[in-house]
């Protein structure tokens, strides 16, 4: 399953909004087919491994990241009808689709045609895998992720604006890394009119996985951009995935609005002094509210920069 | 040499302005004699071990993490007249003392009496072990710690000064540690004026280590206290090791006057947004003068906050 949910992240940022799904035929074990979901969203992944596989298939057992799909559409037939066509012994899949098109009916129909099934495995993985189709199903909104770069006091640029540079090329780069990932970045009308930022992926190899881009404001946006006018705006976008970078006002309304879902921070060993604070008034009222929002989920050194994710904790659990 | 470092470390915070010095003497692979500087700064480490060794220490290995003094005080004999009436075998020495009155003449009175002698074994570690009393006999002033305890975006406080509780438990237990280490706590008038803090180690076991207090401001201190006008008189402290605990002003102005040897940083998992910056202007010209300046030394997880250490990192080497 973990080879699956691998498997998956090589769709990131280019399935539109479907789910990117990763899927592993094994018989007698060997891996006979693999596959994960196409640029655009189709041919799904267990179509993918299907065809690899050949008639193979019959008798194997089949790993999929996502209950397959039962929903037939205008382009293709259901994963869950390929599936029972192909007759593998066993379907093991990690997550129950919350899309209510299919929403545990894929299940249903594989075991109605007699392949064993199991359900669940290595759901939490799966469940980050997945989190922005997830998020855009379930909440109708997608995925947010806020990006902070800061100098050790928290700055993102020096008293009067000046920002080059902060974080080291290591830092930068892993942040186009996770631009490619994605489905859209977002920054506010402040930073277009004082950087006309290109937000595109500028990794040797990855140019063509630049996300769509998206400012916050009332005004025009720059061609070949798309605009919204309030943060809340985001539903509208279609996607499963959104990275907010900036500035501080526009990081600020997001968090306010509690429409982060995960922080990423680079922090560079540098000291500004007085500098331009990442973050403005985000509406706490007490610092007892701010514990207990947010986990740390990962770590690591980009060279001398330290990169941390920390994943939203829902209300109900904090 | 290790060990006799950890051994050291017993002493730091109660030898007044003696380096803290540990001293193992080993003799057919059997430590026979550990000691450490007392209280005060006399007995010095050797005096305990060869006391503890007795006649034993007699063809044995001595290590010690400082070169032992040559030079005799009202207080008792040299080390080095101790240890050649001792007669060792062989001595190692993590360090040559930088105190001019000994400055390599304790280890030529131990070659003189045909001991043979080992130098700058672990030196990085010794160095570190005994950064303050370094610092003051070669800058002329106390080595300077200064602590930042902070949110995710940097803010030592909410707009309006609230300040209860950023950091959890473990980190303020271990910052009162930290306290018990050093010879002197300082921070700025503001900082006693609005929370009359106590400084001391609330630690079970460690109540009795606590520090001198320092106020840095123009106004008359606390009873108890000792107040200073400017950064620069920390020099007139004569003392090893001196931590710099806030506000923000007085941080700042110790960065400014380039008097900060080290970064003690606590972050907690939290967003204020828009609160009180850890720290005010530092003078900083351009960006690129903030690179190199500080290095990661060690950093670890305390429950859910990341402690984190820097050193500075000298400008000739920078
Ligand atoms: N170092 C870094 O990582 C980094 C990253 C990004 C930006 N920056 C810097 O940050 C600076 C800009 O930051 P900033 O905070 O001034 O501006 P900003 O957040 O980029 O943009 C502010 C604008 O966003 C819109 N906006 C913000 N909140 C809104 C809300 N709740 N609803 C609707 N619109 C909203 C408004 O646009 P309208 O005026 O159109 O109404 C507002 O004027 C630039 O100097 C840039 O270089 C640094
Ligand atoms: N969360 C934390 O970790 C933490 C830690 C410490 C403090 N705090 C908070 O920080 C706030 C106080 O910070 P603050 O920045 O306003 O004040 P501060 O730094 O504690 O004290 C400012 C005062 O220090 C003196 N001073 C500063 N720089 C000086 C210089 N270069 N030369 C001589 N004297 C100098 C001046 O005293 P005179 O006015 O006498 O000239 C000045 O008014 C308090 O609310 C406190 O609770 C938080």
């Amino acid at each position: 399953m973990a080879a699956a949910i691998a498997l998956a992240e090589r769709g990131k940022g280019l399935t539109g909004n479907n789910p990117s799904v990763g899927c592993i035929i094994v018989k007698d074990d060997i891996v006979i087919g693999r596959g994960w979901t196409q640029p655009g969203g189709r041919p799904h992944a267990e179509a993918m491994a299907l065809e690899q596989a050949g008639p193979a298939v019959k008798g194997s057992t089949i790993y999929v990241s996502l209950e397959p799909c039962a929903h037939e559409s205008v382009r293709g037939p259901s994963c869950a009808d390929g599936l029972v066509a192909a007759k593998p012994a066993r379907v093991v899949a990690a997550l129950t689709d919350p899309d209510p098109r299919t929403a545990g009916s894929g299940f249903d129909r594989l075991v109605a045609a007699g392949i064993s099934v199991e359900r669940d495995a290595m759901a939490v993985e799966a469940h980050a895998s997945l989190a922005g189709f997830i998020s855009r199903i379930t909440k109708g909104r997608p995925h947010v992720t806020l990006k902070l770069a800061t100098s050790l006091d928290g700055c993102i640029a020096m008293a009067d604006g000046r920002s080059r540079w902060i974080t080291n090329d290591a830092a930068r780069a892993h942040a186009h890394v996770e631009r490619a990932r994605c489905d859209a970045i977002l920054v506010g009308a402040g930073t277009v009119r004082a950087d006309t930022p290109k937000l595109n992926v500028r990794l040797p190899g990855l140019e063509g996985r630049s996300p769509r881009r998206i400012m916050l404001g009332s005004g025009d946006a720059p061609e070949g951009w798309e605009a919204i006018r309030t943060p809340d705006a985001i539903s509208a976008l279609d996607c499963n995935s959104l990275i907010v970078e900036g500035g501080a006002q526009t990081a600020s309304a997001f968090l306010r609005a509690g429409l982060v879902d995960r922080l990423m921070l680079y922090r560079a060993p540098i000291i500004i002094g007085g500098g331009k604070p990442c973050l403005g008034d985000i509406g706490l009222a007490d610092l007892s509210e701010a514990h207990g929002r947010w986990q740390l989920s990962d770590t690591r050194m980009l060279g001398n920069n330290r990169f941390e994710v920390y994943e939203a904790i829902p209300c109900s659990q904090a």
